[in-house]
């Protein structure tokens, strides 16, 4: 039996509670929780955000733990060794997204925690592809949200070919966008961030942001017109898109991660005649997931997060949930 | 004195007007106009639907003609080469964009026919980059809007790096997606027309379109979702952005250079989920032209035109107006 903390139903507290797993599947990897992020998308499902939530669940996508046994066909990892799982956990390896490495967008995708029980247990299983082997050099208690909040802002840099040479905006810095600002400066660019919290400014700075703009000053926005190159949005609300778009030089791109469900209203002009593009993505492929962990640990890029332990589940949902952590939280033993 | 056809005021008939160029500059040419292209561009200008015309104005900006005159340092062209001018007559060839090969990006570009005159006349100027070698094998009397319709619908297949293993899509088969069909063929895609005008299909074959979508069916274009590469949006009215970004493959890029005055409305969830893009585009540099036109030369396409005399200006002006040219239409001597 797998022993975690499950929602009953819809928007409830997590209780203790325990499940059968079955037999491992061929290419199935079980893996000893040793740590688990907390994301937004937790709360997300549990409180049914996107209409498939499956009760009672598990959550938890930003786990890091160590082997403890492997299906019968499962290669390429061991017993023992330290790995991570993200948001998905299997996809059908079939298609031809997943034979071209972009298993993320292949349309039988299972997310980790819908139809199925995540990383807030003891132990937690996913396909052997989608088990990262985790590299030694980066500390896994603050490093477990990169297997989700650091693979979807990360993923914007790779698959853009965002150059080290150019001028980025990050929009908003929470949790996903906190992390973009680790990535973007480490990446080389320069990096501003806009922010809805001044007092942030010192800390901006210290995580790698070259600049800040108070993002509630349309001025400041106005003023940095035709001035990045690429600007990445991680808020979930609807902004003046248009303002992004112009604060564009020519040949930019606006790339928006945070799931804003309301209609984009975009002008069409400013990006027709500066040739610019507006994109979106989710997570990652595991091969991107695997380069931005290489990356993080060269370049020892470390989330800032809060711990709690696993038994504080409830308290640390509810701090997630009024916005209050800084910037992430991860369960530990 | 340069003799051609000047609207004096906002809407106003076009009449026989002369000005003087005053001596050519260093790097000018002189252009013995052959043939010139009608564009929607033209109506737009004349009708100060920019905001920026100045009267009178000569419009005209599809020109084919011969070289007449090179000012003292223009290079790279002879006395009585055929040549090509489009939207842009000049810039400041001394900004980023300019020099990396991107100066239709440049802000400060002439347009051929804004504080200046345009190609209804009998010769016409622009700056020697911006004056572009005319391939012999191609009949400049259909081929002459190929010079801002033409690469308007070609840049993006260029700039995007559009394959010729994938699906296309082409909105809106007139003056601009008609061509951006025998383009779309030539560069070897499966290409696929919507089109609100059913009785156009076998035309719209003919020119290059393996399949053929009533746009006005909504259950048509439901069913083709999950369908498309890229697709290309030459319509200057609202869509339903989302049921086209919903026809895209993961992956896949909406691209619209129809001017769409009011903002786009963009649902983000698909775009997210498929990593998907929306871009647009103007016209293009002076290399992407030359690309093209070798491009036409080599594939013999043709744009589809009608021809009318430039004493004919205002009848081939008013058919244009009601929308009635198949597909474009060029001024003749």
């Amino acid at each position: 039996m797998i022993k975690g903390y499950a929602a009953m139903e819809k928007g409830g507290r997590l209780q203790p509670f325990e499940y059968d797993p079955g037999p491992l599947k061929d290419h199935e990897v079980e893996i000893k929780v040793e740590y688990c992020g907390l994301c937004h998308s937790d709360l997300t499902i549990v409180d049914n955000g996107l209409g498939n939530t499956q009760y009672p669940v598990v959550p938890g996508h930003e786990i890091v733990g160590t082997v403890a046994a492997l299906g019968p066909a499962a290669r390429g990892l061991r017993e023992g060794q330290r790995v991570g799982v993200g948001w998905f956990a299997d996809s059908c390896m079939n298609c031809e997204w997943c034979k071209s490495g972009n298993h993320h967008l292949c349309a039988s995708t299972v997310a980790t925690i819908v139809g199925r029980h995540g990383g807030f247990a003891d132990r937690v299983r996913a396909h052997e592809v989608w088990v990262i082997p985790w590299p030694d050099e980066l500390p896994p208690q603050t490093a477990a949200p990169l297997m989700c909040g650091g693979i979807t802002v990360f993923n914007p840099l790779l698959l853009n070919d965002v150059k080290p040479t150019v001028r980025v905006g990050i929009v908003g810095i929470g949790g996903l966008g906190h992390m973009a600002l680790l990535f973007a400066h480490a990446w080389g660019c320069e990096v501003t961030a806009f922010s809805t919290t001044p007092e942030k400014e010192e800390e901006v700075r210290r995580l790698g942001a070259d600049h800040f703009i108070n993002s509630r000053d349309t001025e400041a926005i106005k003023k940095a017109a035709n001035s990045f190159d690429f600007i990445l949005s991680t808020v979930n609300v609807p902004l003046d898109w248009g303002a992004y778009i112009a604060a564009l030089r020519p040949l930019g791109r606006l790339h928006i991660v945070g799931l804003v469900t309301q209609p984009l209203s975009v002008p069409l002009l400013p990006l027709l005649s500066g040739q610019k593009s507006l994109s979106s993505s989710p997570t990652g492929s595991p091969a991107a997931i695997a380069t931005m962990l290489d990356f993080a640990a060269r370049h020892h890029l470390e989330p800032t997060s809060e711990a709690f332990r696993f038994g504080e589940i409830n308290e640390a949902m509810e701090r997630l949930r009024q916005g209050k952590a800084r910037y992430r939280i991860v369960l530990q033993p």
